[in-house]
């Protein structure tokens, strides 16, 4: 379809001001890509609005002009979602940053949704609370990101998802409506459930404007520490004890030895670098049982042939325990000129046996791997090291990626516990969720979006023909000729 | 529209067999109404299917046969959710009753939608294991119910509601697809979000099959303490220091005066009918902390005026103290023939506020009023004691209503935290949620449900007719001419 773009950037720029449409070709070149590997697009332009009625005049703008919208906060995201395919406008958000209310009666806050998450944990932490979503972005990433992504983190086994904190929200529906949804009540079920189709939707339902999060009292205490195994079946058996102890961990994370090599090699940890495992554990809660939960998972470990326990004594201890953790994907970022990080996840029992089944599958098509994840949550990040330049090491890499998303499925898990199906994720999804689910999301979308402006071509086609494809094919849709924007 | 009756009864008896179609006047009346006070409809039968295979035959010949069809468990819906209108079929799906796994690794059940939520309850709690959910009808209604409701209860503040232990579902779509959605991940962003539309979407948009809930450890142990206070804001500052002292409890729960002279008329239970308010605090967690959490609460009803704290030294005086509230609308349901229970709510801070609204209202009309409710969650239960015979009166319990579930609206809250939308409260729907979101409602049923056979006439009316109308108005609703079935 051709569009206007004369015209388009012409009333983009009455809509939001000359100054605030970027679209030289270096602010072009910055918004093309976000964190995932292999992937990058050149937008229109990239607009800065600043009131959500300038948003919904952009929205019906794209509507009436048939062209492509992207909101976009720090782009951390790793499955491509932020990408903007067929010249779409890339809507920036990451400066609608502020912290609007803390409600300490009520225990919610609401904020823009280009607040960076490691800021409001920081600002409500000072009070007391605590917002437990916390992705490994946490330090850069946004809240709107995190909403639109329903990012999860390493506190999802004791305090669960971005979902289970979003109370209501305002959003810019892809008709240029305005739609307030929930509040500050906590319980509500009055019509259907709009808040948590919109969570998770990956941009392509919405542009948020503003959010409601509930907040809960920030834990008393915690205690970190850090466990080494022989056997990556010592590690397992040691994550079902501590379950089976009645104790949730607020963390409870896992490394591989790559990944543990890597981490070692980068940051020098003082890290046993044979071992095969590593578990991460963080304990919280009230000063008088803190002290008993930690020595019960001590000797949990020690029972399952741990070779090395540490226990955090001070604060400064704890957080260099937990670098080894925050450290392991740009550990292993720096082995290889790319990383492509996955994030399968399985029901936690079969963890090992997704694990074992990954190391397989890397032996075979000869692709370095790291693996860490959340242990807790069943939720892995299988890193595969390699170069996107060599055209047949890549290849390979992609394979590998492939058969282990297809392992996960049939281990009953998913294709992404995180990260978002995005562009990266398309392929498998259908195989995943089944062909009645797929053709629900397609009619959602097309009711919800009938000129398929708001993130086009993300999470699925909605002509199915790029579905279900081989790796090979992938390359293809990188291409984006095949992505057409229907 | 004109039904062919006889077909539709000869080819319902072809799927489930003659024994299973239930169509004499006895029957029929038996499934003509649910918990709701004065609204009854007429099934044209009531059917009980034994496979997802004929419930998708069932629905199959509904959309050819153009007629709707209920799915019912317990029938304990207060907002007239199970009612079948417009001659609906009801599919009975108490029989379907059985816990199918129990899963100690991964902390899951899955369990048919029949099973009575209070048998759960026991069963996963003899192996340590806590399905939190908890509502007043826990040991008569179906999980099935809970899940289509998006069921609440007393457990909510700390544990929150039904959706928040949903893992997976299958589910028979209102085009007699069989889906299959989630699993026991903990975590999948795998595509949108379908498990959270259906959830809480009061059979509308599929009659569940199979459910996985996730179970969390049992708390280790637990107090119960029962507070008394001359004035209502003495409760209310007492529930806001507890929040504000960091503790959770597992249960805040409310009663007023109207409602302690009633309970203890009927339940005899040595409360003092004095009292302006009564709190049931229960505090639970690991034992070394419980009796501090105990103290603490005690010491801060005290500061709060509170006339008399008891607590509970025994299992047996805590199922006495939770009697109090457990019996709440039993003893107000005795006080006249008909009870209308509401479930308005608010954010927490607002509720001293609503209270004295609603009091203020019940005396304007002249209409009798019990107050409980989930103070924690600003979840309230005003409960109209009327008689549905006295027209005049009836009406101004009507009238009351109305004006309270506007209030709810105004001070930032909803008219439902748990009951659902169903049949009785749609007058307002639109007023809360707004024009763009009942739209979308709107969209989704029709695109989910195109020739309207699921739960037809609930949440909201498909053309805006009804909506927002005077209560006397409701009139017209229940005499069902009116829920046409489009």
């Amino acid at each position: 379809m051709a569009m206007n773009t004369p015209l388009i950037q012409k009333r983009l720029k009455e809509i939001v001001g000359s100054e605030n449409v970027l679209d030289t070709p270096e602010a072009r070149i910055a918004f093309s890509y976000d964190a995932t590997a292999g992937l990058s697009s050149m937008p229109l332009a990239a607009i800065r609005p600043s009131s959500a009625e300038q948003i919904s005049a952009i929205v019906s703008l794209a509507n009436e002009e048939r062209f492509p919208l992207v909101a976009r906060g720090s782009g951390t995201g790793l499955s491509g979602g932020a990408l903007p395919l067929n010249n779409a406008v890339v809507v920036l958000m990451n400066h609608w940053n502020h912290i609007l209310e803390i409600d300490e009666e009520n225990l919610t806050v609401t904020v823009e949704p280009g607040v960076i998450t490691g800021q409001l944990h920081q600002t409500v932490e000072k009070r007391g609370l605590l917002y437990p979503p916390d992705p490994g972005s946490s330090t850069i990433c946004t809240l709107g990101g995190n909403v639109a992504e329903n990012a999860g983190g390493l506190r999802g086994l004791k305090y669960g998802v971005t979902k289970n904190y979003v109370l209501g929200m305002q959003v810019v529906l892809p008709t240029g409506e305005i739609l307030n949804t929930g509040g500050k009540m906590v319980k509500d079920v009055a019509g259907y459930n709009l808040k948590d189709i919109l969570v998770g939707s990956e941009g392509t339902l919405g542009i948020l404007t503003r959010i409601i999060l509930r907040l809960i009292p920030k834990p008393e205490t915690s205690r970190t520490l850090l466990a080494f195994f022989p056997t990556m079946n010592d590690a397992a058996k040691t994550v079902s004890a501590i379950i089976a102890a009645k104790i949730t961990p607020a963390m409870l994370e896992f490394l591989d030895n790559t990944t543990i090599r890597c981490v070692e090699d980068y940051a020098h940890l003082g890290l046993p670098i044979d071992a095969a495992a590593m578990l991460l554990v963080e304990v919280d809660g009230r000063n008088a049982i803190i002290e008993e939960d930690a020595l019960l998972v001590t000797d949990i470990c020690n029972k399952n042939n741990a070779t090395s326990v540490k226990m955090a004594a001070t604060e400064q201890e704890s957080i260099k325990l937990k670098a080894a953790r925050r450290s392991a994907f740009t550990s292993l970022a720096r082995v290889k000129p790319t990383t492509i990080m996955e994030d399968v996840g399985v029901p936690r029992s079969r963890l090992p046996e997704l694990v074992a089944r990954i190391n397989e599958i890397a032996r075979k098509h000869d692709v370095m791997i790291g693996n860490f994840g959340h242990a807790g949550d069943g939720n892995l990040h299988p890193n595969y090291l390699t170069d996107s330049r060599n055209k047949e090491e890549y290849a390979r890499a992609e394979k590998t990626v492939f058969e282990v998303e297809e392992t996960a499925i049939n281990l009953g898990g998913t294709i992404t516990g995180e990260h978002g199906i995005g562009l990266y994720k398309k392929p498998l999804l259908e195989k995943m969720v089944g062909s009645p689910a797929i053709q629900m999301m397609r009619t959602l979308k097309t009711m919800m979006d009938p000129n398929n402006i708001m993130n086009p071509g993300k999470i699925f086609e909605l002509k199915p023909r790029c579905e279900g494809r081989l790796p090979q094919e992938r390359e293809q849709i990188k291409k984006f000729e095949d992505v057409a924007w229907i």
